[in-house]
C-alpha cells in the first residue's frame, strides 16, 4: 500500500472541535506522531503506533514522519489548533524541501483546524470581527525587533491582534516588552483579553483595558486578543461581550 | 423554555469540515437564520424553520435572531466560514448593541468554524505558517483609504496576507487597486494564491508570481492569499508545496 502523510489539527483541546475531517484520519491512521500532549488526545487502539516526542524537535519529528510516509505507512501528524498557524505544517514542508528527493512526491495533505485565536474570539463576541494580524511572540526563531517592527506597525495599521506563545518560562520578559510596546504605540484603554485553556473546562477569559494589562496575566496556555481601537465592550449580567464592529464609520 | 442564539461556522463547504460542536447546535435547533446559500446547505427536518435572507440585510437578520430567541426559540445564525472573520457575529453583538435591553441577557453562544483562508492555506501548503494578517477588501463598511494604508503597513511588517471578499460585480476595480499597491510596496515576486471555491470538488488552486498577477485571477468566490518575502516553493511532479519557514533566519 502506498504510504501517506497528513498534517491535521486537532482544534484548541475540546474534541468537540475536531473536524470529522481529521477524524477520519485519525481512525485510518497507522501512526500518529506529534509533541507529548497532543499526541495523548489520540486514543490507543490494534494498527496503531504512538510516536510522542518533545517540544523544540519539530524537523526531527517531521523527519520521522517523512521516512515512514515513504515505507508505506498511513501516518498522522497532530497539531494542537490549526496545522499552518504557528504549529506543523511548516516544519514538516522545510523538512520535505531539505530533505530526501522522494519525499516530495509523497501524498502530503494538511487539514485545517480550530486556532485557538479563532475560539478564543467566539468565547467572549467577536474582537476579531474586523482586520486583524496573528503574531508569535516567541523570539526562537526570529529576532525580537522584528517582533516589536510588527506590533508597532500593527497598531499603527489599527489592526485587532492575536498573539500566540506569548510568555515561556524560559522567556519571561518578552511579553512585558510586547506589552509596553502595545501600550505606547495604541495609547488608549482598548480591551486586552486572556484567553487561557480555550475550549477547554478550565477556559478562563480575563478583559481587562490595554492600559491596565501586565505581564503575569499571560502564561503559556494563554491566547491574547487586543481589539483595535474601534473594538466595543457590551456590558450586561455576567461576563461582557467584545467586538469589533463591520464598519469602520458611525 | 428560554431560548437561545448561537452563531455558528459552517467552513468553507465541505460538510466534513463542520464540528460536532456546530453539527450539535444545528440538530437542537429550531430556527435556522442566515444568507440564503449558507441556509440551503442545513437539511429540513420536522420542528425545524428555515429564515434564508438575502446579502447586505445583516442587521435586520440578526434582529429577528435575537427577537426569536427572546421568544423561546432555539436559534442558530449560520455563517461560512468561522463567524468572527468577515461574518455574521459582528453583525449580531452590532445588533445587541443598539437594540432591545432585554437581547443583553440572551444566552448568546459563537461557534468557531474553519475559516477560508486556513483551509486555502491548507490546500497548497503552508503560506500562512508564520506571522500574518487578514484583510477584508470589499469597502462597502470602509474607505478605500484605510485598505491601502493597511495593505502598505502590512507590506512593511512582512506580513503573509490573507484577503477575503476581494472582488465583486459591484466593485471591478478595487481589487486591481490592491495589487497595484501590493505589488509596488512588496516588490518581489513571492508566490500569491488564488483559492475558488476552496474545500469544495471544484477547488481550483492557482499559484503565480505576484508580479504576473492580474485583477481577473480574482472572483467573489475566492480567498486570496500572498506570501511573506520568505515564502518558498517546493517544485514537485503536480501542484507544488508553498510555505512560509517558521524562522526569518537561514
Amino acid at each position: 500500500m502506498r504510504g501517506s502523510l497528513v498534517i491535521a489539527g486537532l482544534g484548541p483541546g475540546n474534541d468537540a472541535l475536531i473536524t470529522p475531517e481529521v477524524q477520519d484520519a485519525l481512525d485510518r491512521a497507522t501512526d500518529i506522531v506529534g509533541y507529548i500532549p497532543y499526541v495523548a488526545r489520540i486514543a490507543a487502539r490494534p494498527g496503531l503506533t504512538l510516536h510522542p516526542s518533545d517540544n523544540r524537535v519539530e524537523i526531527d519529528r517531521s523527519r520521522l514522519a517523512l521516512d515512514m510516509a515513504c515505507n508505506g505507512r498511513q501516518v498522522v501528524v497532530v497539531s494542537s489548533g490549526d496545522p499552518s498557524v504557528f504549529a506543523m505544517a511548516s516544519a514538516v514542508f522545510e523538512a520535505v524541501e531539505h530533505g530526501e528527493p522522494d519525499w516530495r512526491d509523497l501524498d502530503i495533505q494538511v487539514l485545517p483546524g480550530i486556532t485557538a485565536m479563532l475560539a478564543a474570539s467566539a468565547a467572549c463576541g467577536a474582537p476579531l470581527g474586523h482586520d486583524f494580524c496573528a503574531i508569535n511572540l516567541s523570539d526562537n526563531l526570529k529576532p525580537w525587533d522584528l517582533i516589536e517592527k510588527r506590533l508597532r506597525l500593527a497598531g499603527e495599521a489599527d489592526f485587532a491582534m492575536a498573539f500566540y506563545n506569548p510568555r515561556s518560562k524560559s522567556r519571561p520578559e518578552g511579553f512585558a516588552k510586547a506589552l509596553k510596546t502595545l501600550q505606547d504605540t495604541c495609547n488608549d484603554a482598548r480591551p486586552i483579553i486572556f484567553a487561557r485553556n480555550v475550549s477547554r473546562p478550565d477556559q478562563t477569559i480575563n478583559i481587562v483595558p490595554l492600559t491596565e494589562a501586565t505581564p503575569d496575566m499571560a502564561d503559556m496556555r494563554t491566547v491574547v486578543l487586543l481589539g483595535s481601537s474601534r473594538t466595543r465592550i457590551i456590558q450586561r449580567n455576567g461576563t461582557p461581550f467584545v467586538y469589533t464592529p463591520r464598519s469602520v464609520e458611525g
